[in-house]
C-alpha cells in the first residue's frame, strides 16, 4: 500500500505529524511507500530531529498550505501548489492508494470533489466520523461537508456508512438509523420524511427513525443526517464528554480524600477516557470519492496521526471504495424501480 | 400565585406528580392555591395515601389523558376533557397564572396555541430548556416544539431565550448564540443566515454563531436553533451524560479497590451528579404564549415536580410573558425598520 500524508495545516505543526507517521510506520509493514507532502525544508529539519529514517519515506514538495481560515474551493483555485491539493494528485495520478489530512476539511473535501470526482451514481460525497460509546461506536454521517441535503443523498449516506461500518468497525449487519425527533415514520422534518421512504427500498438493516436519546444506548450503528445537524451532534459530544472529564478532573483533586480515592479507582478513569477518547479513532473518511481520503483531526497529535493511517490501511485493504460503487448502483437500481420514489428523487434534482 | 398542575400523563402516575407538588408547596408560600387537574378518583385516592393536607389544594376533574403517543392536535380535539385541556382552560379563564404538565409535549404545545393564543407579534412559540454544564447553564430554544423555522422564528427565540435567562437564570447580559457550523456570519445553512442577519439589528448581546464546541465551555448563555436541531442536541446530551454516568458507576464497582476509591472520593461525584442534572430546572418553559406554561420532563419524579413549581413561580414574579410581549414588540420595530430586512420578513410570511 502506498499513502500520502498531508503533513502541513494541522493544529500542531508538520513535527507532530511526522512523528505520527513514524509511529505508524513502525507496526504496519503492509506500506510500502509512504510519501510526506508539505514544505520540503520543514519535513527535511523535522526526520532527523526525531530520528526518523525509514527507506519506505518519500517527501513532495508543496510551498503552500490551506489555513483553518481559507475559504476552501476559492483557496484551493488560489493555492495551486498547496499540500492537501498535492496529495490528493498523488491519488488522482495513481501514484498513491490513499491520502490523509489533518488540514481544513473544506479544502480536503473541496480537493476531494474537484481532483477525484465521486463514485458513479453518488450524488454527493460526505464525511463519516465513527463516535465511541460505553458498549460499541457508531458512524455518524454526515459529519459537516454537506449542508444542504436531499432525501437521497441521506439513503446514499446510509448505504456507504453501513458497508464503512460493516467493513471497518466489524459490525456484521449495521443497524443503520435516520437522526430524526421521534422514531415514528411520520416524525421529522421535510428532509428526514423523504430520506425515510428511500430507505424503506434498499437493502440495509434499517432500523427506521433514531432520536438523540438513542445515540449512546447501543440502539443504532449508523447514524444518518444532514451535515448541519451532525456537525453539531459531533461537536456537542465532543464538548459535552470533555467538559465531564475537566470536571471529574476538578472535582477528584479539590481534597487529600478525593485524591487518594482517586488514584485507587484510577484505572476506572483510564478505561473510561481510552474508551470515550474521540482520538481513538484518529481519521474521519470522506465517503462517495474517486479515491481513499481520510480526514485526520486539525488537533491530532502523534498518537491520533497514527491511527488515522492505521485506519486508512483497513480502508484499501476492504476496498471500501470498490464495495461503495457497487452497492450504490444497485441501490439507485431499486429506487429507480420504485415509480413514486423515482418521481420523488427526479423532481429533486 | 394559583398555578394548575396536570397531575396526569406523566410516566410515573399521578401519585409521584402530587408528591411531589405536597414538596413544594412545603416552602412554596407565594402560592395561593394550587389546582390538581385530573381524575378525581385517582387524585382523592393519592392524597391522603401520602399524607398530604393543604387546605391551598383544589380538585378540578378531568376524565380524559393525552397519552405520549398521541397525535396532538388530533387528539385534542377528540379528548375535549383531557387533563391538560383542562388546566391550560384554566389559565385562558384568568383562574390561575400558570399551568405545568409532564404530559405529552406536543399536546400541551398544541393546547397552549389553541387555548392561549401568542403573545401579540410573536410568529411562533417555543420550547426552552435549561442545560447545565459544569461552570454555568444556558437556555437552549427551540428544544422541539417547531421543525421547520423562519429566521424571524430564531431571532424572536433570541429575545425570548435573553428574557429568559436574564430573569429567571439571573445573567445580567446574556450571550446569545445561533447555533451553526462555524463562528462565521456567512457560515451555516439557509436558516441560521437569515437569522444571523435579523439578530445583528436586535438590542441583544448577540454574540453570533456558535459551534457544538462552544456550549459546555461557558461561553454562550443562550443558543438558539430550530426544534428539530434543538431536540437532537438536548437528547444528545441527556444521552451522552447518561451514558458516562452509567460507565462510571460500572468502572468503579469493578473491583475492590476501586469501589473503596468510589468510597473515599464518592463527594466528588455526588457534586457532578447534582450539577449536571437535567432534573434540576424540573421545567422547560413554553415561551411566546398568553399564559404561563410549564413543560415537567415525562419521567419527572418527585423533585423534578417540586423544581418545575418553584421555577413556574419565579417566572409569574419576573412577569417574564409581559416583559416578552414589551420586547417582542420593542424588536419587531427594529426589524421594520431596516427596509432589506422588512422585505425579507415580509416575502417569507
Amino acid at each position: 500500500m502506498r499513502i500520502a500524508v498531508d503533513v502541513m495545516g494541522g493544529d500542531h505543526g508538520c513535527g507532530v505529524v511526522i512523528e505520527g507517521v513514524k509511529r505508524a510506520l513502525q507496526t504496519e509493514k503492509r506500506i510500502t511507500a509512504l510519501y510526506l507532502v508539505g514544505d520540503r525544508s520543514e519535513i527535511h529539519a523535522a526526520l532527523p530531529q526525531r530520528g526518523f529514517r525509514d527507506h519506505r519515506v518519500h517527501v513532495v514538495h508543496a510551498s503552500e498550505v490551506l489555513t483553518m481560515t481559507d475559504k476552501p474551493a476559492a483557496a484551493l483555485r488560489k493555492k495551486k501548489d498547496c499540500s492537501i491539493a498535492r496529495a490528493v494528485e498523488l491519488v488522482h495520478d495513481g501514484k498513491v492508494d490513499a491520502v490523509i489530512s489533518p488540514g481544513n476539511t473544506g479544502g480536503i473535501f473541496a480537493a476531494a470533489t474537484f481532483k477525484l470526482g465521486r463514485i458513479p451514481g453518488v450524488d454527493r460525497g460526505c464525511i463519516a466520523t465513527v463516535i465511541p460509546t460505553p458498549d460499541h461506536e457508531f458512524v455518524l454521517l454526515d459529519a459537516g461537508a454537506n449542508i444542504e441535503c436531499k432525501p437521497l443523498h441521506l439513503a446514499h449516506y446510509a448505504v456507504m456508512g453501513s458497508i464503512y461500518s460493516r467493513e471497518i468497525l466489524g459490525y456484521q449487519n449495521p443497524r443503520v438509523g435516520i437522526l430524526s425527533i421521534g422514531t415514528e415514520e411520520t416524525k421529522g422534518n421535510e428532509l428526514t420524511l423523504g430520506a425515510f421512504k428511500l430507505c424503506k427500498l434498499l437493502d440495509l438493516n434499517f432500523i427506521g427513525n433514531v432520536e438523540g436519546h438513542d445515540l449512546f444506548r447501543n440502539r443504532v450503528d449508523v447514524v444518518v443526517c444532514d451535515g448541519f445537524v451532525g456537525n453539531i451532534v459531533l461537536k456537542t459530544c465532543e464538548s459535552l464528554a470533555l467538559a465531564m472529564f475537566s470536571m471529574l478532573k476538578r472535582e477528584l483533586t479539590a481534597n487529600p480524600r478525593r485524591q487518594l480515592g482517586a488514584l485507587l479507582a484510577q484505572n476506572a478513569f483510564r478505561t473510561i477516557k481510552r474508551r470515550m477518547d474521540p482520538e481513538g479513532f484518529g481519521g474521519a473518511p470522506l465517503l462517495g470519492f474517486n479515491g481513499t481520503v481520510m480526514k485526520a483531526h486539525g488537533s491530532a497529535r502523534e498518537r491520533a496521526i497514527a491511527n488515522a493511517i492505521h485506519i486508512t490501511t483497513e480502508n484499501i485493504q476492504h476496498q471500501v471504495n470498490q464495495i461503495i460503487a457497487n452497492e450504490i448502483a444497485r441501490a439507485n437500481e431499486r429506487l429507480i424501480a420504485d415509480e413514486t420514489v423515482a418521481a420523488i428523487v427526479l423532481s429533486q434534482n
